[in-house]
């Protein structure tokens, strides 16, 4: 039902790969709703160190192959706890192209999650959640459905446009 | 001759405060060629848990705040050393408005810098620099003389616009 969705996984590469088994369990969890793009971010054979992601090879190859799948894809994935500039990157450039964007944050002792990324908060549009793991399958399950609605809506006003 | 310029700088706030000296140092050597729209990112009272930098209090108001001041910006000179969702969101939004962007990176050992940052090279746009801080001055000064280039090359393309 879901498979038509084509999501775009962020989650940090060179800034730390503590948490790719936990990206890689999202991963799995987000084939439910959708195609995801970005599976390399979840393979562990992909190092901190690694320069090759999936088919990319150079800095430039991989900037330009990821901004291609952003424009395609129908929503944004992240996991935030992890500071990284390019999932920072990739959000920023989402946003500008007004992809429906979840960040998903395990709150930590001592840490705040970034004023960027929990100020960017949108209605149905950019929607940040704390979690712990066992709340991932409804937080997503919530999440897909307003993606959903607002895809309706949008097709609802395209469908009601009517030309001058 | 230079304050004319809005310049927008970058550094890690919730991601970590080890270089808030050096941005100090930075935003000082920025002044030289023109405003600092983001003096709270070098300002040492503006912690890693805080959350009033500048005159903003909650995240909604800094987010929008600094998404205003992106806006009004001439140019963004990011130092990347530290990964920060914050900088990488910044500098995204940055590049979807065609902003000249420098990002300043001291290389580390067993790190490397995003593939997103490092790959979303542009001649006379985005422009990544490793760097020791001595050679700043020199990579400031011919950071904005090619910004100014680009300035007056846009504002030529500009006057020789014929409306159709």
């Amino acid at each position: 039902m879901a498979t038509h969705r084509k999501i775009y996984f962020c989650g940090s590469i060179r800034a730390g790969r503590d948490d790719v088994d936990l990206y890689g369990r999202i991963v799995e969890m987000l084939k439910k709703y959708g195609t995801v793009l970005t599976p390399f971010v979840a393979d562990p054979n992909v190092t901190h160190l690694g320069s090759n992601e999936g088919e990319a090879k150079t800095d430039p190859e991989i900037h330009d192959r990821d901004i291609r799948l952003l424009t395609e894809c129908d929503a944004i994935v992240a996991e935030v706890t992890q500071p990284s500039l390019g999932v920072g990157y990739e959000i920023g450039r989402g946003v500008a192209m007004q992809k429906k964007i979840l960040c998903l944050y395990r709150p930590q002792p001592n840490k705040r999650l970034s004023a960027m990324i929990r100020g960017a908060e949108k209605e149905g549009l950019f929607v940040t959640e704390d979690y712990e793991e066992e709340n991932l399958p409804s937080i997503l399950d919530n999440f897909f459905k307003k993606v959903d609605q607002r895809k309706r809506k949008d097709s609802l006003d395209w469908k009601s446009y009517e030309p001058m």
